[in-house]
């Protein structure tokens, strides 16, 4: 099943919508938020799910348009946000961009951030900053969000935790990492507020898509209008998701709602670290990752940061060209503080 | 007002807490949760004020004996758990004992790191970790929790927006930081759940000890029945909470129930890094300091990490001896998963 959350007070109502993403329905009878369901989603799940069949086969009562702008991210505030760096393309390019080298360990110990959860921006809605000089980027990524997991839970038990799955648009401040990343305690004012696809999904709902933990369909990120990556989700992903979701349950629960991220898509495409779409490549699912090529190729990036007024669209079809999650459709704007 | 979550579901039930921590009443008819009352603070906090001066005058109906080790954390999950470092003596003498000279930019510029917030651990429960060898140590600190915070807030903007103070054990695994640091993302399986204090008090309950956005008063460290820290949170706090809850909301709003800590807090005492309460002086609110000092002084350190079995007491009192925040108290136990 599809659900997503209107825009209402802090978190939201919670809606069914149907596959084809045309039509929607409230859940509000269920459960009156995404997070309440999730909650208790043992007992609420097989409601939902017969009200999104019912939905699915045009005889759900009171149903209506779906408009993926009226959409706050499916989860409006969560209790955990921790992105992982599944893709480990994405993370040999930043150093190598910096010469530095990525010690052997990162193909087996995964790296992940603790984000922060209390202000997720809505899939259509502006990204406000306060300064162009952050150096404004977006990256796009697929996330799932867990029941509760159990502490030290193993992989094999993680992969059956996994409740749902979304696009993300980490927006990220490139011109704030080097000096916070440096002061040794991780991203902090250099990661603002995230955003995640209107739609949540099952796992099931993707089909053979989703195999071994992994989304296998490409991920479109379309920049200024024009396609700027189409990498794959399901390649070069080292980790997959049982196995980022156990790394961050080793020491502690996570509890139901969680969200957790893959990292920024990337794609090495048979190459040493793939190539942009204007080279005929799948492209980047975020601006550094260009500004990386350009760096190694010519010695300095060519391609600038985000400006004000700038798009940014994420998206995921499936085989049939249907999109799957809906769209992260959004500009980034000046803030008015 | 003093305010309290018994332990029940997911976010507890918000109860009041008379002055002297001897009676409670239910709040539920006002807010079922701290996080409800947070939500819409501006209508309900009168109502619970009411509630509180009923109660500490003896005119509550169906008040109850207050019991600390039925409550839960204030908030049992919360949205944002950031942590500060504004005690930089502590973070002098973390760095000192591994031969690294801090920035001097430390003075001006907080540290913090984002907290997982999912699973919090109740004041007397036990604290279950899989292995001593993960170096387990407790981190005592203040922390605030803020209504809605604007992004790009001034501290002037945020003094105004602190609407509860607690008690914290930030739960360290020392063993895990250096590995975990050096990937350059910051902790993540080396912080599992931290642990509130079971009230959570407005700040006009500390009187004149909460000044220029500290609180003065000593935080008291009991660690296996021997005290083992009295540092005052008012002295060497670089950062006050205004401070550095305007760092963390430098690129992103706050939302309501965003809990800001203070990081460890350590006093220096008029010497280059404080001393132990043994050597006559204030000690500390962590292991980690102890050895420290250890290992200047003598080349390595003598105290071990916590032991499964090991109790930690956290506390602090008024000027009349009176309890503020109830007491965390609790023991470090093996996790069988």
């Amino acid at each position: 099943m599809k659900l997503a959350s209107l825009k209402q007070g802090r978190d939201g109502e919670l809606i069914v919508v149907s596959r084809d993403l045309k039509h929607a329905v409230k859940a509000s009878g269920i459960a009156p938020t995404l997070q309440a369901a999730l909650d208790d989603w043992a007992n609420l799940a097989p409601r939902l799910q017969a009200l999104s069949d019912a939905l699915n086969s045009g005889q759900a009562p009171l149903s209506f348009t779906f408009d993926e702008g009226a959409c706050a991210s499916p989860l409006p505030r969560a209790y955990q946000w921790a992105d992982g760096s599944a893709y480990v393309n994405h993370v040999e390019l930043v150093r190598k961009a910096r010469n530095a080298d990525m010690p052997t360990s990162f193909w087996q110990d995964p790296l992940m951030y603790q984000g922060g959860s209390d202000s997720f921006i809505g899939p259509r809605d502006p990204v406000p900053l306060a300064s162009e000089d952050w150096g404004i980027d977006f990256e796009a990524e697929v996330a799932v969000i867990t029941d509760d997991v159990p502490m030290g839970a193993s992989p094999e038990v993680c992969a059956d935790k996994i409740r749902l799955l979304m696009l993300v648009n980490d927006v990220s401040l490139r011109g704030l990492i080097p000096a916070e990343l440096a002061k040794g305690f991780g991203f902090f004012q250099s990661k603002p507020s995230s955003v995640f696809s209107p739609v949540a999904v099952t796992p099931d709902e993707l089909g053979a898509a989703w195999q071994d933990g992994r989304v296998h369909l490409p991920l479109l990120v379309t920049y200024n209008q024009a396609l700027f990556g189409k990498a794959n989700a399901g390649e070069d992903m080292t980790f997959n998701f049982p196995q980022i979701i156990a790394h961050a349950a080793k020491t502690r629960p996570l509890g139901a709602g969680a969200i957790i991220g893959s990292g920024t898509v990337s794609n090495k495409q048979d190459t040493e670290h793939g190539s942009a779409v204007a080279e005929g490549g799948v492209g980047y699912s975020c601006i550094a990752e260009v500004r990386m090529i350009e760096t190694i190729n010519t010695g300095q990036p060519q391609t600038a940061f985000m400006k004000f007024g700038d798009t940014i669209r994420i998206e995921m079809l499936d085989a049939q060209g249907q999109s799957v999650f809906g769209a992260i459709d959004q500009q980034v704007v000046a803030y008015k503080g």
